[in-house]
């Protein structure tokens, strides 16, 4: 095993001859004798050199790759989001590169362009919000994650209103209408529990962030019903991950007001939400029903399988890819903001 | 937005300088006045050109990134690991990129290559054992997922036998002893349950494969018990994923011998096992105990929460990286195969 790779430099040497006609018989361009090329065919076998997309970059510009960031995959949707980019990616010819940006965003950033890929999906959590100009860049890029490009770039979302004010109301009309919400925006929570407004003013301009937006739903569905928001059965989380569904369904119980019903923001808060209510020993669905939201793998496994909304992450990922190829071959001009359609899946945790 | 990569040619262009000069501006190189030096600097940020990898892995030879394939992302262990070599590859300092090869695993390792990365962790599952000659690469790789490399690679391993020995103890001992198992390799089941000895001798042999091997120590647990084994409650899989945990599981109740235990060769089948065990109202830990493999994330949320191997997947991640540092800066040369620690961790679905 070498440490280095070999290089065109080192094939043309020991093949005698011309960098260039390497690169010909490597193309298939170019002319020379049967015999040339299968000498040159030979040294690249012996010396296992391949032919290397940082070469062909500089030549062509394309790489028939895209790419994908990733916070981390510390949570079920972005593992099944990278999935179906993924087989998506594969049916129109082009490979795929996954960038795990991590707490390094800016960083990460720089990284992700260097890398070959022909374009990028951004899938980007809360951490991304403040700074987006480090998105306008000179190439493709498609936002994912209920983030807006603020008309610089194309985003696909997810119809986190429409969705959460559906299953609001499904829960509402399935139960006593005493329904709870797991899954705020924590940096903002004590000011819209605070405001007068049944849907506090922030909240109904929401058009990002997918914890305001899905929030937004939820007071609407209550006001179609003209039920007053309880404040102390919305809970705030920090991030959508199972540890904040476990701690904000704990503080739930603490106030000993148990709805009989709630709406989480995401499948992982609502798994999280699952264990804290199986360890208290209170019944699903019988005393209390919960849907979660983005139909991962791991709600159909859960005990009792998870009842979730279907945002169609399939879809999603399609439209995200159709979107950025589109870019990269330069057929559309405007910034699009897409939306994905959504079902409610009933499963255990609701009646 | 435009759909072409800005080019060093462009910006010299522009900036009416030679493509050295923009070069030496870039890599602070080579003399020039501080004005040209401030002009070249101001069309790269006005044209957003970004010195980009290909141009300078070509002129270095290095990228600073490393590189991980994985199959797919449909089973949790994939994306933990993924974090923790995320994690420990920025603490080291370097990047990392992730290869999603799917079903199509000679084209994604072309792809791969053609990367940047200085080197390739290889995640493996069974589908790449017959296609480990494409892995003799002329630079840095390490395979991990419980296969090894023949001597031609380094591999990262976990204690397969030793650790499904353990915990096949643990249960025996914790149990009437009737500890049956899920996660034998499908395409080996029929011959090795028809063996007359104890313990099949390709089993014995069986030094890659992480079914092979855990069905190796649980064996051994028995032998150490001197329990001769029951096929009945062995059960194949064909697949490490939740689904297979299902079927396997449904396949053991059909058999109307339920055992008192069962060791899961890993968390995915393990959730599944759960999942058809509280479906027929089979109760965990009282009626049969359980036990997974891998310790995911996913193992703390389900219902109840898992018991289950703990192979320090954190360390699994930081041996592969500080092995193929190694490999990328030079300083080992023969091929290495490392092993983690592990422990038991307790948790619901065992007394």
């Amino acid at each position: 095993m070498t440490k280095h790779r070999v290089t065109i430099r080192e094939v043309a040497h020991k093949a005698q001859v011309s960098q260039q006609t390497v690169s010909n018989v490597i193309n298939g361009t170019g002319r020379m004798s049967e015999q040339t090329k299968k000498r040159v065919q030979s040294v690249i076998t012996t010396l296992g050199y391949h032919s290397n997309r940082p070469a062909q970059m500089l030549r062509t510009g394309h790489s028939r790759m895209i790419g994908i960031t990733v916070p981390r995959f510390d949570q079920p949707f972005c593992s099944l989001f990278c999935d179906c980019v993924a087989q998506y990616a594969r049916q129109r010819g082009y490979g795929l590169v996954v960038s795990v940006f991590g707490d390094n965003f800016e960083e990460t950033i720089k990284e992700t362009y260097q890398l070959n890929a022909d374009g990028w999906i951004f899938f980007a959590d809360a951490t991304i919000l403040r700074r987006i100009r480090h998105l306008k860049q000179d190439y493709p890029v498609i936002l994912a994650g209920d983030y807006l490009g603020d008309g610089e770039l194309d985003a696909v979302m997810m119809p986190n209103v429409d969705a959460s004010r559906y299953a609001t109301n499904w829960l509402i009309e399935h139960s006593d209408g005493h329904v709870g919400m797991i899954g705020a925006s924590f940096d903002t929570y004590e000011q819209d529990a605070k405001d007068p407004d049944p849907i506090p003013l922030r909240l109904r301009h929401a058009r990002d962030r997918n914890t305001d937006m899905r929030l937004h739903g939820y007071l609407l569905a209550l006001q179609d019903h003209a039920i007053q928001p309880d404040w102390t059965i919305i809970r705030p989380v920090r991030k959508l991950i199972e540890a904040e569904g476990e701690r904000a369904t704990e503080m739930l119980l603490q106030t000993g007001d148990i709805p009989s019903g709630i709406i989480c923001a995401n499948d992982a808060l609502a798994l999280g939400a699952l264990s804290t209510l199986s360890k208290h020993h209170i019944s699903v669905p019988e005393q209390i029903q919960v849907i979660g939201f983005d139909n991962t793998r791991e709600s159909h496994y859960s005990s009792p399988p998870l009842s979730t909304v279907d945002p169609y992450v399939m879809q999603y990922a399609q439209l995200a890819v159709q979107q950025l190829i589109a870019r990269i071959e330069g057929s559309i001009e405007e910034v699009h903001v897409l939306t994905t359609d959504y079902r409610l899946v009933e499963r255990h945790t609701t009646i």
